[in-house]
């Protein structure tokens, strides 16, 4: 039986763009623009992005984010996951792909094989954008509570922000303070660890917190004001990593997503203790639009609750796509 | 700025599996078994199936099933669209791809660029299977409703089932059904073509219904006693093919999946219609494992409604991806 019965299509062939092709190139690409844009688009409305799919396996929990920015050229489907035996394995625990479609033929662009990489890559990106509107002028220390992934990615995303370079690194392990160190020093900045918190907050004017937390590590008496706080660990009901009394405290407090805010990290424990209503929320991508206005004064205290939107995915990819296309690399 | 700062990972890499790859396989693979496998798995509840997602775009729409089955290698992320202007441009209207990923590492095994065709053989696969339970024994000719991609494949997997090789096809279009005549002479078959969809109904006892009709194209009166339909072309809340009084005459109704059953295709209208009650309408996976049983005579009237269920996505991928890598095409 030949089951060869299609039409012939003339149909593009998709570009496998590999993890080793994505890292090679990834520096050299803007991405903080097209993130603004996403996040102005998202606020705006202009960005479907459906309720996300989830898979609750036994080893493990896979998200499918998927969506698109209305009268842009792509459709994007990102799978990604977790799975907790994987580090006895020696597998990263984290795992995924991109991909993109055209939202006019729906051919498949392109396969991008990043294994979770440009999640965290743009979570970082949304860290630096965030720290350009909230932050105060002068940043005094920069303050990393966590040393995992994102406690590294946040602090390289901010060298384009901040010519500070004194950085103050919490927490518990020391092992992984000082792997933080030697790793991040590379890079050009002057990293001190300590495992002592309100030490942290007291000396720290910017603050990025990305721990996996499920109660608070800190309170309002231990920040100083005009501090800013981004809020990365938080992605769930679950997680929380400091008192919600700060946001209550605090001159502006900022959301990715309303939607995503309401149900899941910081705000939405704030919101749950009555110190926030919904209403006294901006969200990021009016302030980079302009409509709203992000810090005002250098003795303010902000905080921005991150929980990672698709609109991010969408523009972090077409922009390594366009990137790979229409330079030699590819 | 070097962001090579992942853990490295000694991850599999996924292999890339083309559409001219599988459509030099695919008449070699046993597909039979393996998707009535997953009917079983599907009907006993060990299948997790969540919602479809779905995008709707200016241009098309865009389906996201994805599932697994518990205790089992894979999960399977399938993203599968149709888009209305692509035939105008030259391109086949529906489009997608297929993911494969180990349950136990989340890991991505397999990227199935199949364009759709694995979708339209698993559906054909599951009008062989449901041929084998439902159909009488001596099928005097074969009735196809319509002459598309399903109306071709629906005959050429029958053929297995059945020594019956005369057929009658029902279409409007004259250009068409002469078109599938000559296609579908040369795999044996002897096709006549009909304009007349109550001789086709009089001359046929298996009848197989492919079309997007949204009204009855036929009645109960047009059915001869002891015919069995299997009924493909209505997959959504809106599209039907026939008159659900056939479904309440009928001895035995099979839905492939009853929780999609409910709210779209034929006996969901036939339930609107209170033709059926949800109690009288058995699955497949339930007769195919022998806990129900299905036509057990040759005067009985039987009709199944497939949808299409996720399960058929994860045992097609999965024995197509398993024929590749033992056998020496890969």
């Amino acid at each position: 039986m030949n089951l060869d019965h299609q039409i012939t299509v003339k149909s593009m062939k998709p570009k496998i763009i590999s993890l080793d092709q994505i890292k090679t190139v990834i520096s050299k690409i803007d991405l903080i623009n097209p993130i603004k844009e996403g996040f102005i688009a998202y606020s705006s409305g202009r960005a479907v992005v459906p309720p996300v799919g989830e898979l609750l396996l036994d080893q493990g929990e896979v998200h499918i984010k998927y969506g698109y920015i209305k009268h842009s050229p792509c459709y994007v489907v990102k799978v990604a996951s977790g799975f907790y035996n994987n580090p006895a394995l020696g597998l990263a625990s984290s795992n995924g792909l991109i991909l993109l479609f055209s939202q006019t033929t729906g051919e498949l662009i392109a396969i991008l094989l990043d294994e979770g990489f440009l999640t965290d890559t743009r979570t970082a990106v949304a860290g630096a954008i965030a720290a350009e509107y909230l932050a105060p002028k002068k940043i005094k220390k920069i303050g990393i509570i966590g040393t995992g992934t994102q406690a590294k990615l946040q602090l390289l995303y901010l060298k384009e922000q901040t010519v500070c370079r004194e950085v103050l690194v919490w927490g518990l392990n020391e092992k992984n303070l000082h792997a933080y160190r030697d790793e991040m020093e590379q890079y050009g900045f002057q990293i001190e660890v300590t495992s002592d918190i309100r030490g942290c907050l007291r000396h720290c004017n910017l603050i990025v917190t990305t721990t996996p937390a499920i109660s608070p590590l800190f309170y309002l008496s231990d920040v100083q004001p005009g501090t800013h706080i981004t809020a990365v660990g938080s992605d769930t009901p679950d997680k929380q990593e400091f008192d919600s009394n700060i946001l209550k405290a605090a001159d502006l407090v900022v959301a990715d997503s309303m939607a995503q805010c309401r149900v899941r990290g910081e705000i939405h424990h704030a919101i749950k203790a009555k110190h926030v209503t919904e209403y006294e929320v901006t969200e990021l991508g009016h302030i980079i639009s302009g409509k709203r206005a992000g810090r005002t004064s250098e003795e303010q205290l902000t905080v921005i609750d991150l929980t990672g939107v698709a609109v991010q995915d969408i523009k972090v990819s077409e922009a390594v796509y366009n990137y790979l296309t229409t330079s030699k690399f590819y």
